[in-house]
């Protein structure tokens, strides 16, 4: 294992790379334009070379600049055909019942085959995960751990865990102790949990359109309803509309991913996040946050959660290790607020506690440090993703086709022409081995059939810009009248 | 480790050990009398001087004989003052909405601190369970385990793990395949994937009286309601009162533990079990099985499971290796029958699956052997701990205290004389730094508050029973008027 580098570098290197992606953003910094030299750089900031080389190095992982040999680094051209973005949604306004658990098993089923080029699942691959040395943590927590690794936890969960996620919620903007918190099997039991303890069957959920599928299965399982709110691909959930719905319908709680939502990747501005907590907290409508993607943005700072501007309890913050170190662990958190008590009888009732040897190897894993650099390693790689991902759909997909342009996470959700219908592009990709996830998943009013949101979760590879080009090809046979 | 005895020995002993038992149980051998010899057994029997040894020694283990050094086992006295058992249970029956939550986590708070004595909480003391050999297995699965230990697997679970349950269902009389399982976070986790795949708020679910409260607070936190049937402490839930139930009220499901109820140790006759199944069936009523103590008999054969009967997949059989091997890992299964892609759906959309690296853990242990051999063991250390305990609520309890004679499991129902408030028992009991388990919260009706429950999980010591003569204490000034 390598030192970590010291916090202040990284820092440095992130700031420096931002200055400079926003002067290619604005046009300073054209294309073809050469970067000023490495010693050139570090003399008039007055930071290291070996950070200013991570910086442009880092540049270089998102596209934006390229290496060239003997020479220095220069701006990359723009992508070309780079698709523009997707609008506003405009789900019909109307409480609805939810019925998307079939669909859904089939595209899980989909992506379970080795064989399938996996686009559909928003899963990281586990070669960019630090999988082998999370192994040798378990391993050694195992060989290590007295009897208290094979007994009941109580319900909140393994003290040191909750210790060190305390320590990270400083990163949002929290400040929040041990006791703040209840561990959960995974994200969604969490969410599971804070829907159970203030909200019952019949009652209506305020959602994101389109929302997370994972989102609108739990909701149709405790028989609740949902009420899809028009959402920005750029800056998400649309605040006012949601507050008119509030102040028409009994909308009993509202579910947002404030942070690189999934499926649109949408990062809510930092004002609006605030005029939703408030307005919640007007209304006393319980605010149940889905941070999942938080710590997966491609451009320092860490964006806040909608937690870091709650005053009253009303936020629950909900999210897990299973985009960012672990999928396989199913350990996640609540922040549950004045819910405590609601949240706590309902993990109890649920799972009564969450496995103990799992609990044990994640605290040491985070305190062993080493976490943050995985993660700003993860962030680029994603980025890098996306990033290829965005000029594959440019170059490959017909005419008329949006993308959006995600901040951070690692999915992609693409608008096709109005001819391509996205359930039959899925069947017909499942044949050429490739998995997606078609738009109406996302949907309890059945919108989207047009989209389709795709994983950058996995390394680029040619097995995956030649999937795009199958999807492209097929996606333009349907928009010539198949 | 050593090697598993070969199952015709283990078969032979216990075979043996139940016939000498049964022997005791009538008469023919009475306290005092001399077993025959070893070796005279061994010949007579035909079985090796080793089978013999067990038996005696099993027995001895069940406080039923003991061996007086250089002259051989005798039948020991009997239990002085053994309890009288309790009338079956005649609750209200009356659909009633739960709210026993608070309470409980006041028991599980008092069990959480290391200095208490034990009593409260149904869970097998680490010391009993293979926890080293199973810390081993999770080291060697940790380290030599692949990428796919840390990927999310579908929500049935981990095909080896479910291949090594399905094969030991035919203990249960069961001959199912690895496809009829789905694995889950516990069978606490199991009954609510059901009860959420087969009912819904406002439901009522048909329960023994007394009931397990985890289950009582789960049908709390789904808000569905309970219907309480009067249960015989020695035969499980009253099938015919059940049927009057069935035919008055809409239930919408039942819950029953058939084998070794939680907190009675009632155990169906096997006539009853094929009529609760055959009512149900007749009534498309889905039955939801508890089976999760059905491993811990204290005499062969294992009980069938309800299961067994299920003709149509009406039953949906739950389960988990919480109380036998792994309380930590927090894994269990269930075997939905008919309701597979209910119960599917709804584990997809709790955790939407169980964390890979215990389930590959518990699958390799299986699969190495010897889970057999320690549940015989384990289930001699229960039987030992409750005959202990059933000795010592003779001789320390009030007059008029009478006590379940379970046949499995280990916990024990104790019903204290009228004056007695067990709330009350169990606030005095906490501030002795005992935890006991008070009967209200057993009961969504309000009853058995003349009761507490007390777990024989932990290995008989002198700290046990200086706990419970200070209960019995505790317990006498209560009856004097305190």
């Amino acid at each position: 294992m390598t030192a970590q580098s010291p916090p202040d570098e990284a820092f440095l290197y992130e700031q420096l790379a931002t200055t400079i992606s926003k002067l290619i953003d604005v046009g300073t910094l054209k294309p073809g334009d050469r970067l000023p030299s490495v010693r050139k750089l570090s003399k008039k900031r007055g930071v290291s070379i070996s950070t200013v080389l991570q910086a442009y190095r880092h540049l270089e992982d998102c596209c934006l600049v390229e290496a060239r040999p003997q020479s220095g680094f220069y701006v990359r051209p723009q992508v070309r055909n780079r698709p523009t973005e997707p609008q506003i949604t405009a789900p019909p306004l109307a409480v609805t019942e939810v019925e998307v658990s079939d669909l859904v098993m089939k595209v899980l089923e989909s992506v379970a085959d080795p064989d399938v080029v996996p686009l559909g699942a928003a899963i990281p691959s586990p070669d960019l995960l630090p999988t082998a040395r999370l192994n040798r943590v378990l391993a050694s927590v195992a060989r290590r751990a007295g009897p208290e690794i094979n007994t009941y936890l109580l319900p909140q969960g393994y003290d040191p865990l909750r210790q060190e996620i305390a320590r990270r919620a400083l990163d949002w903007g929290c400040s929040l102790s041990r006791d703040d918190f209840i561990i959960t099997c995974g994200c969604l039991q969490a969410l599971s949990l804070c829907l159970r303890a203030v909200a019952r069957a019949g009652d209506t959920i305020a959602v994101e359109s389109p929302a997370y599928f994972g989102v609108l299965q739990l909701i149709e399982s405790l028989h609740m309803k949902t009420l899809e709110i028009p959402t920005s691909p750029r800056d998400g959930i649309d605040v006012e509309a949601l507050e008119r719905c509030i102040e028409k319908e009994a909308v009993t709680a509202c579910l947002v991913t404030p942070n690189f939502h999934n499926p649109l990747g949408s990062l809510m501005p930092e004002a609006h996040k605030k005029a939703l907590v408030d307005l919640c907290a007007r209304h006393q409508v319980p605010l149940i946050e889905d941070d999942l993607y938080g710590d997966l943005y491609f451009e320092p700072p860490r964006p806040k959660s909608l937690k870091a501007y709650d005053r009253d309890g009303n936020v629950l913050q909900c999210s897990s290790f299973s985009k960012t170190l672990a999928p396989g662990y199913r350990i996640g958190w609540v922040a549950p607020g004045r819910f405590a008590p609601e949240v706590r009888r309902a993990k109890l009732a649920s799972t009564i506690s969450t496995a103990a040897p799992l609990q044990m190897a994640l605290a040491e894993f985070l305190r062993q440090g080493g976490y943050d650099r995985h993660l700003r390693t993860l962030r680029r790689a994603f980025a890098n993703n996306l990033e290829r991902m965005t000029q594959a759909v440019g170059e490959y997909f017909p005419e008329g086709t949006r993308a959006t342009r995600p901040l951070g996470g690692f999915v992609l959700w693409v608008e096709l022409p109005e001819r391509v219908n996205a359930l039959a592009l899925f069947r017909e990709a499942v044949k050429h081995r490739i998995s997606i996830a078609p738009g109406p998943i996302f949907s309890s009013t059945g919108q989207y059939d047009q989209c389709i949101r795709l994983s950058g979760g996995h390394s680029w590879s040619d097995r995956i810009e030649q999937a795009l080009q199958t999807l492209g090809r097929l996606a333009g046979r349907k928009t010539g009248g198949e």
